[in-house]
């Protein structure tokens, strides 16, 4: 009994926790590092500063820029905060610019990380949390709405990642977080939903309940992901079988496997032989079997990538042993 | 006279025509089949069908999302219409996922096929009439942008084409809605010519007459395409007349062809013959005359292209020669 | 004094211009040309001209859409001014169109180009002022949203460059304006700064002599970068006084230096010969140092990008040979 009380009590604690300063800190140095641990970043960040501003603070700030465009807010309305733009745009500086790379080092620092993502994580919580009951404000019976923005507020820098790149001059349309989600803007669907139920009445459970036990699961998960270095989330077996359930009904025919063209696709290493390309393409497939006339086409786009590779990997070597 | 009194009757009860659920769903269906039938949109409803989804409600619901966006209005507003949503989510699943392909079979022979085109159509007047009086509503006299969101209401999916492949990882920059126009966009631009006019009393027309007569055009001209296979519109001669008076003013100099290069930037077969491509490149002409400057700036471009193309068929096969 | 009093004169005569239709025609005029001097411009003009209406009204009223879509008002308000837009499709009109293309080779005309651009950078006084107090009437103590506004209004239809490009069929994700800004972006952010400054009663200096100084200095600099044809802008120095003081306090490493691979991935004359390209991946740099982990990649990257080059170059020597 003592124990639910005092679990009462730390969800009530939790609940009422104030994001800014510390916790807003935490979220926007564990995005500074992840925009700067991706390729080319410095580079931005040498040559023009700005771009990597910009690009930053659609890092911390994606989420409500992105909300306020689906619910025809102005989406410079963070810049209007401009104790926390100030905030970010330190943190910023201090990631990328600060002697000896100080920040950065102690930032990427394991220890220093766990705490830091862990942080992040509890602020995710609450931008869910505001993004449904902010959506439920217009929208007052729009479930799938409240789901919509609250998604759209906790995981906005990841779903806007094309634009984002864009600012930095990468384009990679072949990839999104729609089309292959990452762990976070999984698991920020799954607490939109949780909310959402929740706000409209149809999960038994007080808000401040859910808000503890979800931000609990998110640090728990997130941790226990860093350490173990998996990138098995927890949530695989259930998607899987979901999956399973709803879109795998389609009887499989058994001879056509489709293709991993995807990794032919990828900028080789221009040194791995022929053979082992060929063979890449002709026998290896993901086990997810498709109707008959992709499997085809697939093949035959396939066949025609080997052949691309084939020849740029030959002449590619005839010039290294020219060159020696 | 009797004739008349009974087109009266037929176009007051057309114009009072309930689009929920039967005509909604036949556009769902309709644009869910179109979807289905895009290259790789197979592979990405196997992969990753939320991708799949989110894209079949772009197709769905892009005019109200793309009208919402320049009207500043919640681009989400269609998700809270949670009955239209389930309308179109059902049919996104039967279409991809229903077991032996019954629904998309069934959707795919030509009778019902004609069928749901011709109900897509019909609501598509009502979509087209629906944002000129939304636009109407906000800017009194603003013809244009009763035109501009009318015409985006009716044909949103297709001129937010671009951003809706990329939902499914496809990026085809070189190629736009407003750059090749197809049929339907066209017509749903005329019918929000032709609406707004008549709202704004400047056709000598009543309402229900011009939905009447523009519904029977659009159902008309669908179904003859259709059934004739033509990709030629009715349109074609009135747009080629009005292009030559309008656009077509300078004098054309007699010795400079615009080159067609595009056909050369396309992935081209791998096996076509060198000379073929030379000579494509040295004499084929779309027979637009272009002044003298781009000539020369075209035909250098073309050099180029022609070149590379060169170098690469020739290699393509030297290494298919190797590999026999 | 008697100057002083004339200046005073001088200055609130300025602001007290009005912008339509004088200054508004050529801003127009200024911006089509511009556009219709973008490579492949003119031949989107022969074969879409609706893509290349819609191009040049982005180009125009670029800062409009910007700025409404920032500040979540309609996107599509700029159609609502039919005056503007009749004029700036007008202007489209004759210098796309106009038979012996009289209309752009006037424009084009050294004296003529002149005025017209100083035309054009008086009016952008006047947008930057407008959307710094439009920002204004929302965001009271907003100084970073008015900043933001005021300089999407000014300098607009270069920030939002990428997707206009888009429009006509060109894509160039390599590239923006935030990565790298053209003279009149910065200047235009510059003026947002000083204006939103002034409005918030941060700078000793009336509103009239405040657009007074900066339309002058605009059009001085404007003038003389054409004569000159000089691209060092009057601010280089103070940009790279800021740049060495906030963003190179990263202790320099001697050994390594930034490869200059963006010359190298530029489509490149097909016939530069190939010890030329090998000796300007191997030693030619920037001056900017970076530290070592990027060094190393950069020169990885460099080196893959230099064989792949000499590939391209030797293969291509030997087709040309081939065909002579």
């Amino acid at each position: 009994m003592e124990v639910l009380l005092r679990l009462e009590a730390l969800s009530r604690a939790v609940s009422a926790l104030p994001m800014f300063p510390l916790f807003d800190a935490a979220h926007y140095v564990a995005s500074t590092v992840a925009l700067r641990e991706q390729p080319g970043a410095v580079g931005v960040a040498r040559h023009s500063p700005f771009a990597c501003w910009f690009s930053a603070m659609l890092h911390c700030f994606g989420g409500a820029v992105l909300s306020g465009l689906m619910l025809a807010q102005p989406s410079v309305a963070p810049l209007s905060n401009t104790g926390s733009v100030l905030l970010a745009s330190l943190v910023w500086y201090l990631v990328f610019y600060c002697p000896l790379d100080l920040v950065y080092r102690c930032a990427a620092f394991l220890p220093i990380r766990l705490v830091l993502s862990s942080m992040k994580e509890v602020s995710r919580t609450w931008k869910v949390l505001g993004g449904v009951t902010q959506a439920r404000s217009q929208y007052k019976d729009g479930l799938l709405v409240m789901v919509a923005v609250g998604w759209a507020r906790g995981a906005g820098s990841g779903l806007i990642g094309n634009f984002e790149q864009l600012v930095r001059g990468v384009w990679k349309p072949e990839t999104n977080e729609l089309l292959k989600m990452s762990y976070p803007t999984k698991v920020t669907l799954m607490g939109a939903v949780l909310f959402t139920l929740q706000q409209a009445g149809r999960l038994p459970i007080e808000e401040h309940h859910l808000v503890f036990v979800y931000t609990v699961f998110l640090v728990y998960s997130k941790v226990w992901m860093m350490l173990t270095g998996s990138a098995s989330s927890p949530l695989a077996p259930l998607e899987a079988a979901m999956y399973r359930v709803f879109f795998a009904l389609q009887p499989q025919e058994p001879t056509c496997t489709m293709q991993t063209c995807d990794q032919l696709s990828e900028p080789g290493n221009p040194t791995r032989s022929t053979s082992e390309n060929s063979s890449t393409a002709g026998s290896v497939g993901l086990g997810s079997k498709v109707n008959s006339s992709d499997c085809v086409e697939t093949q035959e786009h396939c066949l025609a990538k080997t052949e691309e590779i084939l020849a740029q990997s030959t002449e590619h070597r005839t010039h290294l042993q020219k060159r020696k």
